[in-house]
């Protein structure tokens, strides 16, 4: 069992940068990196006890995972290049209702220390919930009733998701998450945590959203990344939407933007079938190179995929770059990752594990690159450029990605929450260019050709 | 002959706020205003002269002009209400190769000093290009050998407009506009003037294009507001597009921010027969509420708009408030002013009169407002409202603004020039909503409901 993420790393040693990066960070934290025995370490640094919680035992082989992925891939990413593709991302971020109760939730101390041991999902529900960030969107005693169910299952991935995420960040910057729960009128609601103008982080903010109710038959083709025709009972679709997402926006510009997403949609037929697939991925925006941060966030990403499927990481990361493309300039929003949707093979089961590992690799891939810059000095150029790159960022989110313009064009929607991506502050010169030869110049190499980190 | 809008003002004496706010230009610039008996100002500040120089004779009464315009008003905004509406504002905008060649143009000490006496159609049209920003887009003897063509009209009245405007601007702030020329590979180009970081303003853009050459039926059909189906010689249809467009954002937050856009579009159909519209408008983005200016700007556009229809002002004013809603916010994005698009009766002639009378508004609407808060003192709280409105502003520019989704989604197009519409820095902070009672949320109430400023 892979208990702490820097144990794997040390135990492939792949690469002198990735145990640099350990090293260092085990400097800056006090973390000790765990030797080749396996040892767990001596501190309990949340991501790696979050890693282990997510991932432990289902880093073993899943030899079945997987099978056609090439062609599925192929598939999906057809019907992604339509206009009118929809995602289950969209869905879980923006069918919300403008909820105006907020309340400040401050569990941090409420943590059970126990809930690392067993698999999480064996563990009891109302134990588990006392560590996220507010209570569950659904009602705890529903959970309870349906243990087995995929909806709760991944309800309770993606509140662990964010509370571990949230935890991990308010360690390092000293800050706290402001915690807004909001209700959806036709069904469901979402808990927004952000932080603001913090001593690390500029913006920061994890969102959960558990949203369901009916679709027309109209827009449940448009929720399918496949455009599939699904029969309603009386042209009405029951469907449920979640998920977990994040953007991180720090202050200083050696500290790179991080957002991921993870996802889950179900939707009835008249007949009773159930369609299903899952969605996500995670990705970096740093504003300058660097290749070890480089390598050890994607290979972070890499190793989660390999262990449910040589192609994922190949795939994925090809996918990423495809779609965090800003396309009217010609580059790429940041460094990449991984990006899939419409995932819904093998069966269930094993994509949902495969999802867990992804979620768990949140805090072991960011948490170590924010710990190694810290305390980098920078100068008014470097955070000059910070905020000309946040302007693409701006670009590529109101431009082109599929949940914020689904979001947009919802009535209803949660704006606030959809917007929170945003960073606090940005910058847009006029023909802006960095010179040739510059730290700026080689960054903007990288988002013009995209790069193999790994 | 209303030779001074500010004559025109007293003249009708319709508001002691109008008033005000020229007593209050008068002191700060030290431009004496007419009294009631039309004299010339004994000093030529330009906003004054130039509104002249386009308005002047033109301020006759135009009879015939308009007929139908309400049918034809309802039309073009059902047309425009379409999802693939693409307005030759769009064209104008963003036709347009990646030009490289830039030049910097000081020009400002060759204005023709006689330029302001005759009607500036009948002048040289050599001389009269000595006081543009940089030579007009289409070489000069091209325009010579074909004087009383539509376009060349046009791109001379575009060329002055941004030439004033531009002129108007620098005496204000101390600093020079960059000038860029850029060419279109398919023909056609464009001059970009941009001043940024100045003493006034942060980022101020006076754009010109000029594209021409051949489009498809299919992009030809997205290109009338109509979507009328039009017919090509095999296939093909020559069109040109042409414009001026503008946004100003000042850095002092009691300064308003301000856009125009005026514009030209021709299509040759396969039997010869020409196509052809205008289009344009002017608006104005203050984040605080302040009822003088906003009677000045909106009654000096509905003096020059109900000189050619006594509807002009009222369909186009409620046109630009629904055209520039951030719908996602139920907010308009500023105090509005005027916008139309599609109009081509009664005739060619009086629809250029219409516009030529719009375009000599720019200086005048705006420039007493920049003198009049020249000097008002701001505190960090203001400062950091008015980042929070341009938050909006891009917000706004980048979802919704046809001319620029279009522009964005068109391969080739100069992007620079496009999004120079975007301020230099923003703020996006998650929930915020100005304290009950107070500026800021008083402005909120006026976005929220848009009022009748005149």
């Amino acid at each position: 069992m892979a208990t702490i993420v820097f144990c794997t790393v040390n135990r492939t040693a792949q690469s002198s940068a990735r145990r640099c990066l350990n090293a260092h960070f085990q400097r800056v934290s006090g973390v000790r990196a765990c030797p080749s025995t396996h040892s767990p370490p001596l501190t309990s640094f949340p991501g790696a006890r979050w890693f282990s919680r997510f991932t432990g035992v289902r880093f073993v082989s899943h030899g079945t995972a997987g099978r056609s992925t090439a062609g599925r891939i192929r598939r999906a990413a057809l019907a992604l290049s339509g206009a009118a593709v929809v995602t289950a991302a969209a869905a879980t971020a923006v069918l919300v209702a403008n909820g105006n109760h907020f309340q400040r939730a401050e569990m941090a101390t409420r943590v059970s220390q126990s809930s690392a041991e067993p698999e999480e999902e064996e563990g009891d529900i109302l134990e588990r919930c006392r560590g996220f960030m507010s209570p569950p969107v659904t009602d705890i005693k529903v959970l309870q009733g349906r243990k087995e169910d995929m909806k709760t299952r991944m309800e309770m991935l993606i509140m662990q998701t964010q509370a571990d995420f949230c935890r991990a960040l308010e360690k390092v910057d000293g800050g706290k998450f402001h915690v807004d729960r909001w209700k959806r009128k036709e069904g469901g609601g979402g808990i927004s945590c952000v932080m603001q103008d913090g001593d690390v982080f500029e913006k920061a903010g994890v969102n959960v959203s558990v949203v369901f109710g009916n679709l027309t038959e109209e827009a449940a083709k448009q929720m399918t990344s496949r455009g599939k025709v699904l029969k309603g009972k009386d042209g009405k679709l029951p469907f449920c939407a979640m998920g977990v997402s994040s953007v991180i926006h720090p202050k200083n510009p050696h500290i790179p933007t991080v957002h991921f997403n993870y996802r889950y949609f179900e939707i009835e037929e008249e007949d009773g079938t159930k369609q299903w697939w899952f969605g996500g991925g995670t990705d970096l925006t740093p504003v300058y190179v660097d290749k070890e941060d480089g390598f050890h966030f994607h290979n972070t990403l890499k190793e989660a995929c390999d262990k449910h499927h040589s192609q994922y990481y190949p795939e994925f990361k090809k996918w990423c770059d495809r779609y965090f493309y800003i396309r009217h300039r010609g580059e790429t929003r940041g460094i990449g990752g991984i990006f899939f949707d419409d995932l819904n093979s093998p069966n269930q089961e094993e994509v949902f594990k495969f999802v867990k590992s992804c979620a768990g690799t949140v805090v072991p891939c960011y948490l170590p690159i924010v710990q190694k810059h810290l305390n980098d000095s920078f100068t008014d150029e470097e955070k000059n450029w910070q905020q000309i790159r946040r302007g693409r960022y701006v670009e590529f989110n109101l431009v082109y990605d599929r949940g914020v313009k689904f979001g947009l064009a919802t009535p209803g929607s949660r704006i606030e929450s959809i917007l929170m991506s945003l960073p606090l502050t940005t910058r847009w010169e006029y023909m802006h260019e960095p010179a040739k030869g510059s730290k700026e110049a080689e960054m903007m190499e990288v988002f013009r050709n995209p790069k193999e980190w790994v």
